[in-house]
């Protein structure tokens, strides 16, 4: 069986991929990580498609300068605006976070009434419906934005009187269209998972992009024959295209470990990169 | 007494702003305002000081290109980080948020303990307590970040539960080191003004940017001789550099009123504008 010790390289817009490289280290303990966060330019939600697309692309090529072996698009918009337009151009495997979820989704729900939340932009441009019904056009697929969540993690806001009374108010119409299953559409809110699954009721399924896109990273290289061996010695690098103060201590609730091996990349640098 | 037409020039990075037009067209109801939200490029809070030198700068440019006959810079950020910088190259007056704020506190205090609350990147480049203290050194000044007033406002939830909750929680603080005057240090607040009002209490004087910078507007066009006469027919243009969906229904709330004459501007040509 082949094996390759090159890193999986893992993008987006800001910080909200974290919590993706997060399952992807427990779930792949083996594999080293390169991450990009675009934090000088998050949010890509409020964007024009055809900035998403560049700014994906540069993402891309970024990872590729550092020889990642496959690439994470760790972010709803980019992979809702950009991948299914880029995909083409590159011969690495890249894997959104759209596919796995309504994947999981489909694969979780009995009563066939899937939710999804997200941002407003996430949510407005219906990419879990349009990849549900792809797949199976009988599924009834609920979409509602919940901005503040965004903030209420940023914050570290996890468990505060405060959050739960906004997820009673966001999520009160998803529980009265009897869904059995959420979709988490913005890698933000796996950080607020407890608050919404008390909320929604325990008997509907939580979809977390994190989890499902790793399981699409498993079977892509399993079927690559890709993975790390487990002697080779993993490293993990994280990139910023910029740092603010709050950073370093907002990232570590959402990686669930302090950050170790951190750098500020140049924008202008990685605009010069061509593929 | 020499009178101008010309319109008044207001940019902000985003929507923020409109609370300050808002405030300008009650205060000088004769004047016609060109207003323009760098929406496709906000927050300018977390990107670097040049980054928002550039932008500041070509939001200048595009409504000196409208011939205004004063600027009015209705962004926090980009008053504290580039009007100092950018004054010097043009001729034109240009207001921005900090002076008028700091002034109008000072002028309110009587215990000489204000307090500032903005967003991260307003609280800590301390624009404020900088320019309190290069006009009298002997206040006391607390600057507190509250992030989530910012998508609270634009969310439209002015008087929710979970608003009280969060301003309990951010102005506690405040309340305990006997503040006498609060400047709202963004320029979104004063949606939230009356919740904010309410948890700091009623002894507390709050500083709204739009009210204090609309008296040094006054001022400028007295001294100059600019006022637009009575007679004159007033016009309000909104530019934005992109347009989201829910910019229309938020934007309504900010300005107080419905906005006619509003246009897309593209970033290229925004750009490509100069002095």
């Amino acid at each position: 069986m082949m094996k390759n010790t090159a890193p999986i390289g893992i993008f987006d817009s800001g910080i909200g991929g974290l919590t993706v490289v997060k399952k992807l280290l427990s779930f792949l303990p083996n594999e080293s990580i390169i991450y990009f966060g675009d934090t000088a330019r998050v949010p890509y939600g409020s964007k024009s498609d055809d900035t998403v697309i560049d700014y994906t692309r540069q993402d891309i090529n970024f990872l590729i300068s550092k020889n990642v072996k496959l690439i994470v698009a760790a972010c709803n918009t980019a992979s809702s605006v950009a991948l299914d337009k880029l995909r083409k151009s590159y011969k690495i495997p890249i894997i959104g976070m759209i596919e796995p979820g309504a994947e999981s989704a489909l694969k979780r729900t009995k009563n066939g009434r899937i939710g999804v939340i997200g941002t407003y932009a996430t949510v407005s441009k219906k990419a879990y419906s349009k990849e549900i019904h792809r797949r199976n056009r009988e599924i009834e697929v609920f979409e509602k934005a919940c901005p503040l969540f965004v903030p209420l993690a940023e914050e570290g806001w996890l468990k505060h009187k405060a959050t739960y009374l906004i997820a009673e108010e966001y999520l009160a119409e998803l529980r009265e269209l009897r869904i059995d299953t959420l979709i988490l559409g913005c890698t933000h809110y796996p950080l607020l998972s407890e608050v919404i699954q008390e909320v929604i009721g325990q008997g509907v399924s939580l979809i977390d992009s994190g989890t499902a896109s790793s399981s699409f990273v498993k079977n892509e290289l399993d079927k690559l024959a890709q993975h790390s061996p487990h002697a080779a010695k993993s490293f993990h690098e994280y990139y910023v295209s910029d740092l603010p103060a709050k950073f370093k201590h907002v990232s570590e609730q959402f990686l669930g470990q302090p950050i170790e091996n951190l750098q500020k990349i140049e924008l202008d640098y990685i605009i010069s990169l061509n593929q």
